[in-house]
């Protein structure tokens, strides 16, 4: 049984208490921690916890306090993090883990030298999609994989401070980027390292400092491409996708919007839908159980099983730094407009990687390029001849 | 904290046992009877069970069994039961409950006169998908009910068993219509009283004696109707899909084959999809959690802590007899080929309703029939003249 | 080149005038009736139609006139079928071809007696979708069909005659119905000879004396079923789906409201996006090209095709005569709450087929019934002992 | 009446052949060219054409033929219209125009100089969905575009010289890029000025020269992107999928393996699915019209209509040449790594345009930026302090 101090009271601790309690689980909230009072308070009553303050320091010394969970403003997490270190407290931090890769590191590595638990709260890559992905994946469903895409855009955030380029540290890209590249690098592979970064990012719509918008490459050493898409901008909901290309195969994931419930009505008898969504009328498209669906569930047993074997878990502070060194790679690109390397001072990997060879034997001449069915019937057969790398076809008329 | 007896060792003894541990759950198998030793041994390896035996009383006896969860074949239900009765231990006992409203009933009143828990274990009304859109139409964002089908067809079962008429009690329609007529009632409301069923059921493609495939009709008091589509000779995988329409919204749900998870290979790495899949290559449609999807966490969450509040659960052996009640007449339609009633001896909800009035005013001299916009922009109101019944319609053109 | 006559300036009569014309086709549309002089004027600048009448038989008998195509209401068909008969010209005649089987006999007789073409409109019978299933289903991936279930529902026709029985005939039945019917009739096979019809009709939500709502089926000699559902009362748009079951394979068609074209929008540049939308804002579903997507164009060119080249088209006035004798008998059946048969006196398929059987070799000993993997990868076989009919199963354990 | 010469007898010749012939269309392919004479034989026997060539410039200046259809690998582009230009035929020319931005620019100049109609067949700028999305946006259903994706990936292409980076000028970029390019770019707006160019391209599958994988991003003078993503190494079929963003709306285009239409098969009855179906079992996802959904019959309308009306097709080789000046810049910026500016020597559209204001807004005090509802009911308004720059949160709780 885990006993759990939750630093913040807003959305996403509101979310992580949901995940955490009424579910018939062993584990349960014990201490809140809220700037303000009113919000320390509601937390408590909604979610039956028995202790609330609003002095960070004490929340996580308290002694019914075994594992924290960070819920706060990124500007927030290192002064959080430190405060574990100090009292020895297992510590669980929300998405992004730094406001760069520096915080991160120092993070990671204070707690490390602590010999304190720290598991990264990276929710997107627990989701049930996700998890069964990735065992296909792994079991070699999709062969080698050359592309993974993750794709996060929705109307915008949910607080003050994320609009607010200092205390969030950016923009969408922070936010959301986060996720998309954490689930890109373990499709592709957690132990390959991220190369080097293309990123295009702008304000195209809301008045503030940081980019509302971003498409980014990430180039990984074996070749293997990594996409995140993320926006402040959309409209129609909260857009959740993945795809995933491979040599043998294909994956393409819909987490929220698209996922078998769909509902027309006229207005009548209004109630919540679905996170962002923006009308309760008309066709709706929510999503069944929202916190076990976007992760939060698996996630939490994940941390609190592998701190009673003693294990790693899934998502470590160690991958929320490599995940900050990719962002703030990002960053770097989306102003000098070039691809820029990845700077990971601490990196645990393969070293050395390249590109698997394209050259597949068709027969002892020639090399196989492909071959395919015409509408009427007709076979075409197309490959490259050894000796001159001319490229012939073969037609086979019906 | 649960203490829970598995009766049975086969394929849903297995998935039910998979949603009680291994999730951080407080409640635990402590006790696992089945018919053969070496599934009983291998069940309590598999899943960390400390006592196996194949004695069923003795299972149902032991001390660390509180509540008894029946995964046995139709015929031994009753059997079970009523050792449980004997025994006053709180018991959950899976769909169909019986083989027949007769023995259905006899459960029921058994445990309502020893005093002990009964739970239905229906997990299909307890899907995530299920639960928000109840709470969607109880909201009254569908208006008035019309019609709820539901959808669930496959290409067989897993056990022998299934295919024997006497041990059974029942082909399609008693194997997979319980799920959708309990579906249907609730979307409808369960005080409404199902009134009569005419089903078409015939042994289309395997050499069985029971019905593979069936599609029925039950009417409701109130002019409502639910509608069941099963077989056994589905090609494609498990097809589960819901349908309701009411006079403000509809609602579709699929849980199964179209759930936002696609995935393409050629067939490398083979490894488990989903639950009667056909094939391991080509295009998948893998769900991420199963059990989650299909409802069995919510369904024990829902047992366990209606138990401990002293509460029912959604889903009772009462419900289970009504549930057989609607079967029974619809086995009894299928060879009369009349519409049946359901005969329900013991009935809890509501009486004398009638289907509501269809007349909705649009002034005082007309009833209103539709508004509507053509593809050339062109606009039409059509009406009915209180005092002639006569139609009239209303042009605007652009 | 054909030159076409169109009677009827309503929703229908425009839908074929676009489908004929704008595409450069070679057809054209010379002569348009109406009852309304100022209707048939609008028809004839918005299609550049050289000759307008308020005249029916003077349309007819126009010299322009090559083929007459009825776009009437229901009860004007006869009297249109009668002077195209007398004045010696093609005829193609929109659906449902009479309000009765009588009516659509004496038309389908009148016009074989006479000598002159005669098609019927069924537009959905053409739609690319239904096109490319029909010939699969004949190339035999299904294997051989046991269902046949097409849905068209909508919130309620065009015009005012639709909602008076005398005028229509019927309801959603006769309107959409007859859609449904001849899809499921063409895929199970026009010559295999429906027998007995069961259906529920209700007016739950509008003020007419035609139903709004109905289900039915139709059992066809060879023990396949055909479904139809159909409204008048659902929301959301027009919902046409059609799905297929055979030994071998599964088809679903979504013909209109989920076609890969998805949009969101806050409202801003409203304009026209679906034949009975409801709403013009939110997430919409248009359809591509309408005509093209509901039929139309294969069907005209089907007809004019078949014309020139002295062959029946795809859709007679024959099928539209079993397609309303099956009607007759779900009104029949919807009265009695009895499976009434089709009356056919005249029948042009084959006679005396009956259900294939279901047994299929395993072993010298065994009918095979399934096999399947389970989630732990245990394999089962299930078979049925020849000499006792016991069924057994074996299990492979991983 | 178009009488048509189409030179090239392979996969997209036919394909426009059978866009043209069989649909009862006014127009007629007359006269065939093809490399080899068995090529020329066969398709002038398989479309009924009434002259067939293996000398292409007497197959231009055939006097029946009135236009010709350029249906020829891309390094005979060039020759093919400035044998066009030089007989005075008015030229329709496959994508893309050219192998580069100098070819296309000469051939457009070359046929605005000898006065001859000049189409650029770029079909998916002509699919159903694709022209009903642009009138939605034009008519200002999304708002400010933001960003324009479109994706073609499929295993590759049907014919030798595609794969040969010499006669093709390119790899998976030039091949299906120029669709991407071109589809983006009108849904940002033909006029928007293209300015710059980032693109990844690599060869990961394939042993070529040529790219067979690529993503690109296209920034225009707005501030809007176009992003097209192209493979060659895609598996599960061909991928065509579009995607806007606007500040009013979403929009989302599947035309190819999602449309609404799905199958199941053992593979019984083996028959053509779809073009780059990898399979012809299992699950499978045809297209209802191939040639329609792609867009071809649109196209064809287009381009005659247009002549006749003496007026500019949708698709001119000026778009084909801009298309190629953005696809030069991305294959430069494929090998710099980038940002590459777009060499628009000609250039027809505004000039000068800049990003619109991001500023709205809320009261005399504050900018907006945004309103939420959160699960549990509460509200909040994020505003921004026009003064101070701070951001700021109100929030109502229920």
């Amino acid at each position: 049984m885990a006993q759990v101090c939750i630093l913040g009271g807003g959305f996403i601790g509101r979310f992580y208490a949901d995940s955490l309690t009424g579910r018939r689980g062993k584990d349960q909230v014990s201490v809140v921690y809220a700037r303000k009072e009113e919000t320390a308070i509601r937390f408590a009553k909604d979610f039956q916890v028995a202790h609330y303050t609003t002095n960070m320091e004490e929340a996580i010394a308290h002694p019914a306090t075994e594992f924290v969970v960070i819920a706060l403003p990124n500007y927030l997490h290192e002064e959080a993090v430190m405060l574990c270190v100090k009292h020895k407290k297992a510590v669980l931090c929300t998405k992004p883990l730094g406001r760069t890769a520096d915080e991160a590191l120092r993070m990671t590595q204070a707690c490390e030298k602590a010999g304190i638990f720290a598991g990264y709260l990276e929710d997107l890559c627990y989701t049930p999609k996700f998890l069964k992905s990735l065992k296909s994946i792994q079991s070699g469903a999709l062969g080698r994989i050359l592309w993974a895409k993750s794709r996060e855009t929705h109307p915008g955030p949910h607080s003050d401070w994320f609009w607010d380029i200092q205390k969030a540290g950016g923009g969408a890209v922070l936010d959301l980027g986060c996720h998309c590249i954490e689930i890109a690098r373990n499709f592709i592979g957690k132990d390959v390292k991220p190369v080097e970064v293309m990123c295009w990012a702008d304000t195209q719509v809301k008045p503030i400092d940081a980019e509302d918008h971003a498409i980014g490459l990430v180039k990984y050493e074996n070749g293997a491409i990594g996409q995140f898409e993320v926006s402040w901008t959309f409209r129609g909901g909260m857009d959740l996708r993945d795809e995933v290309m491979g040599t043998e195969g294909t994956i393409w994931i819909n987490s929220f919007l698209r996922t078998g419930f769909e509902m027309f009505t006229s207005g009548a008898g209004k109630s919540y839908v679905a996170e962002k969504a923006e009308s309760d009328s008309g066709w709706q498209f929510p999503v069944g159980d929202e916190a076990h669906e976007l992760g939060y569930t698996n996630m939490f047993t994940d941390m609190f099983d592998a701190y009673e074997k003693g294990e790693s878990p899934m998502e470590t502070f160690y991958d929320g730094y490599v995940v900050n060194a990719i962002i703030d790679a990002a960053y770097r690109s989306a102003k000098t407009k070039l691809w820029e390397p990845v700077q990971l001072p601490e990196w645990r990997g393969q070293e050395g990687l390249s590109k698997p060879s394209v050259f597949q034997e068709y027969d002892a001449d020639h090399w196989f390029i492909k071959e395919e069915i015409l509408p009427n019937g007709d076979k075409k057969l197309i490959l490259k001849v050894k000796a001159t790398g001319e490229i012939i076809e073969k037609e086979t008329w019906v």
